[in-house]
């Protein structure tokens, strides 16, 4: 389990401290609020703050004076309005604010995410624990043959033995030299007196990529949504995906109706491209069509059929 | 006053809910929730939700498990050092909504700043209300003669009146025409039936940029200090001005620590460029420094001469 | 014509110099760099400077030393690719500049996008044109009494001929009475030495939202993209339509492969929620599907018939 | 030197091949386009594009028809204007795209800069160079003792002998594994027929934070100058000021008035907050003063010292 008894207490501490707010409040979520939601090995996603709910995202929409909705179906059916014809600023007026840990190279993916505000712990001023990120052996994928970036079968036997042996040992004597180069003990003193250490911004490079960092990370939910479109998605990488997943139920105890309308018109939704929408019309005029002429690749084709659920 | 009883009764019901949160709370903040403050004829601004608080700049700026908060001590003195060094992030994970009531040409000012989210209430989609800015006759200046973009005296007698006589004459007769063409009763029925009139979103062409309009505007932390401190500075335009001083209030009720560190390090503050500061130094050394050869123009060393104090 | 023989003779300038340059360059494009292409009865959309093309597109998926670009059938592969899966980076590298003349309540809804940088003209520094849209006779629509957000049919006979009146006539007085007030002569000195003149920053509240401005706006492709797909779209408002089809026709001489790409992917796609796909698999396998029980609005299965081609 | 003769001769082709254009064209800045500038041991920094000039800021504040310019004496007196007094939109007008190659604990530090277009080349899809950052001796600083986030004193005989063998050492094992775990042969065939070879999305996270990336980032000027304020500060981590300070001279290059401006107002100059402001005009009037009562930590007082160049 992620956290040492200290973090568990202090985490205690903030859940058990109530105070009384006019502010949109949103029981479900305040239920786990402040709790570290595991995800790979070490790592977790816990809420630390929140602002607005399903209702704000009505209210901004109607520019009202009061809470702005009207009955929950109407809220509802404005909610898909607004998701199905992308209206995206209502759904900015919501804020979430997340405590991540994760690998090193889940988080150099997930910073590309330019729309929200980071504060990431620093390996210049302080020391990282020594925690890294050994897949599972189910997650020991061999790289797919069919797809440049895909995954094929998990690997097995002796392959996959070595690989996690090469995983471990490696990140284990990078750490310790990582350790021995900055010379400081608990108190921050040289452990060898005889010996300056390294400065920290300089020891970290030699740290593996599947070192744990974290960070706060804070979104809003128009382009959170947006996040976890691309990163629960099943193309993602499992590492990212499995982030995005404790995420998605953390949206669901938060906005519902929001929840719904996103699953509704994107995740469960399909894309079709001008050609793909030509073979679609031809289709459900009766005719049997075939690739050929259609203007879709091999690959597009693909996807297309595995969309209306046909075999290609 | 801006608000009418139907609106004032929604704010009422706002207010007089409560509920039990385990988020950071800020109980200054809170007794201002909702409440409309007074700005210009007609316009107001409202915080209609907040998250976060001083000690959530500290948790961020320590990637903390708990609030982050040490001694209150440490913590103006952290957030002193943050604002110093233009250490942005930790200040970006608080969180503002406000709803603001502003004349067109104010809002198309205000917009300018894109880092916020925005939710303005549609002339294509609603009716605007029949209200509009007239300035105040102590506001009522002329364009400065040394200053393109300054205002000079107070205009008087019969310029003074002639100017207040055209801008409510023209607002309301542009009004009066809009209405016409709309053609809709309040019930949004043709209120002449042999007539069909226009689009919303053609009608609403022939307003007047003095108009009020409105909008749910959602900022962080960092960047409402930005905008506050180029707003709120003695060279922006009084109308928009006003609106910053107001929010400046409530910047202060939220997060006083940071407040006190943004009125020391930005409002009271000051920068020097390179040939500016070896003015200073060569004043400090106790020379008499004339402006001939210090690569300053008339301008800047009035500037400067202002800043310190002397006589330009 | 929008242009004056000053502005005009300061065009043909910029497109007599030429210099040689290593940058990759656009022959389609360079052709009609700087000219004003008319929009509306004042407006235009002149290309002023562009980074990047087609292959540049390429070379930044590839992250390639050289200019990226292979057989121009894999450009085009590529192109598709990355428009399909979303993958907007690459699209990110080229940039776009242009200038732009519109009435103010167009630019306050294109501002909406705020991905852009903008600078226009000050009506706080300097005096707006005296230049105001009128539509033409065939643009003078009803509200539509299906669709909030809509146009109905056309004005006609004594109504629209009201309406005109109004439109030019409100313009007009309101412009005299700016004029006036701002008391200026066209070397800037009072016209009437017995009076001040307002504020130039005041006296631009009495102009109409259909008053012209004028701005450059500078984009990269990808978000330039987004802003058509919405612009350009059937249901935007006719006044801004305009502008994103001329600037359609700019993309298109730009980026020719990308311009295809989006046409294909975006503008001629089509987006089906969760509940779509099931009716259009049910379709797809012969069965005649009624509304009741498919869970979509009545709305919804309207424009789901229609992108099938089917009566609803 | 960081490329092999496959690149070169790319970019050899890029700058033989040269084009005629309308755009406005730097000749300086030509002269380098596509070369790569040398930083660190294995690193570089390449201008691949650039839109706009000294004059296009110009002509954006002006809003023009034409290049904007008037004198040179006149525009360098403009942009000083802007810069001084915080106009950035003119400098968002002008675009300049690098490709450079880093370290991936530098390119972890850079990312952090939100406002640019980044495409990096990916891990997941490609196999990354045998390249890794060791610092030249005179680097190899010990942690400061004063200062949490700064170097001390160089490292010295055995210790840096060590510290330079880990570095190397573990970062070639760790390629090493990452190379026998990929199982790849340079035609992308498995090496060993026996094996599958770890997913490359997987394999990479056993390499070391020193390993090299490399990405094209493209920036506007005003965002660069501001990435450039705080990356070729003092107190920069060294291994990124070094880049800064190349994107420095090329920043020289294309626009020397802006670069003027920037060292006159940003890198040169100095801002004082209101207790630092009260102390040196309390010094100029000619006071002997000391630290106590004046509202300054020990750290900012000796700050302002040095600023002022006195003994603190």
């Amino acid at each position: 389990m992620p956290l040492n008894p200290e973090q568990k207490s202090e985490i205690e501490a903030l859940r058990a401290a109530k105070s009384e707010t006019r502010r949109a409040t949103v029981a479900a979520l305040e239920e786990i609020l402040y709790e570290a939601l595991p995800v790979l090995d070490h790592g977790f996603v816990r809420v630390i703050d929140y602002m607005g709910d399903d209702a704000a995202v009505v209210q901004a929409a109607r520019v009202s004076y009061g809470r702005g909705t009207k009955r929950v179906s109407e809220d509802a059916g404005l909610i898909n309005y607004l998701m199905r014809h992308r209206h995206t600023t209502p759904f900015e007026m919501c804020e979430i604010k997340y405590h991540v840990k994760l690998p090193i190279f889940v988080a150099r993916q997930w910073i590309r995410h330019r729309t929200a505000n980071v504060n990431e712990y620093s390996a210049r001023y302080s020391i990282l624990d020594k925690e890294f990120y050994i897949p599972a052996p189910a997650q020991l994928a061999a790289q797919s043959r069919a797809n440049r970036q895909g995954r094929g079968d998990v690997l097995e036997g002796k392959e996959a033995a070595q690989v996690l042996a090469w995983l471990r040992e490696d990140a284990e004597r990078n750490y310790a030299h990582y350790a021995e180069m900055l010379n400081e003990n608990e108190a921050g003193e040289p452990a060898d007196t005889n010996r300056q250490g390294l400065a920290r911004e300089l020891a970290r490079m030699n740290l593996t990529l599947n070192t744990y960092t974290q960070w706060y990370w804070k979104i809003d939910l128009f382009n959170l949504m947006h996040f976890l479109s691309l990163r629960a998605d099943a193309h993602a990488q499992y590492e990212i995906r499995v982030y995005a997943e404790a995420m998605l139920e953390t949206l669901k105890r938060w906005v519902p109706m929001t929840y719904e309308a996103f699953m509704r018109y994107r995740m469960g939704g399909v894309a079709l491209s001008r050609e793909g929408l030509a073979v679609v019309r031809r289709m459900i005029a009766g005719e049997t069509v075939a690739r050929e002429g259609t203007g879709l690749s091999a690959r597009e084709w693909r996807e297309l059929m595995q969309s209306l659920g046909r075999d290609a």
